[in-house]
């Protein structure tokens, strides 16, 4: 069996910055919630495009939420997993969201209106990984990096 | 832009049955957290093993939870994700938990004492997949069926 060690903030950075797809879970009146969305890294917030009357649009604003990348091979027990944090906004700024489509804009695959910027802003950032015998990065089955 | 179509009963049920990986969501105190876990599907329910001293094992019992398991090819646009929500118990009738080890324990990878059998009855399973022309039982990484 594996051991689980905790990952460096530099790796869960750099595997936080060269995803494209996670989950972001949040709290409301009736209970926990998962969404799976795409998102980007700007500066230290992750941003996702969602509409307004969606359960994240309804109720991510001011207040805390939770994203989660992963990446798992079950075959060969191997995998990590990067869990941002923090306080949850909507971007109106009409210079941040500039700054957003600019730099790096998160492309959601499914339609819809999804106008809204909605923004995680960490303050916890921590992973893990079963076992160390492989290269973290070479795992990422999509990367980007700036 | 593939199309976000939402998934049968059936077909959520089949590929959460086949699935080994997904993330369990918690609301605590201190907000959402996620928690990614290995799992069995025992009837209409998710079976996980924690510790007794884990997020989950702490704040699992009676309160909502939130489950997910997906899988995305990024480059080819398409994906599906189904999600579970439900109330959380922990498996204590020996009877059960006899059960549940002859028929399709669930296996965690890191080891630690993972001596607490939590269980999400689902009241709640919804999916959605991207695209239509692939076949979603062929798109599953690891696939295990009863």
């Amino acid at each position: 069996m594996p051991e689980s060690i905790d990952l460096s903030h530099d790796d869960c950075l750099r595997l936080l910055r060269g995803g494209v797809g996670g989950r972001m879970a949040i709290c409301t009146p009736t209970g926990p919630h998962i969404v799976p969305v795409n998102y980007a890294v700007l500066d230290d917030a992750i941003v996702i495009r969602t509409s307004p009357y969606s359960i994240l649009g309804t109720y991510g604003r001011n207040t805390t939420l939770a994203f989660e990348v992963d990446w798992f091979d079950h075959e060969r027990q191997r995998g990590w997993s990067v869990v941002a944090r923090g306080r949850g906004d909507v971007v109106t700024d009409p210079h941040e969201l500039e700054h957003i489509r600019e730099t790096r804009a998160p492309r959601p695959w499914a339609g819809g209106g999804r106008t809204l910027f909605l923004r995680l802003r960490w303050t916890e950032l921590t992973g893990r990984r079963l076992g160390e015998a492989w290269d973290l990065i070479e795992s990422m089955p999509v990367r980007r990096f700036p």
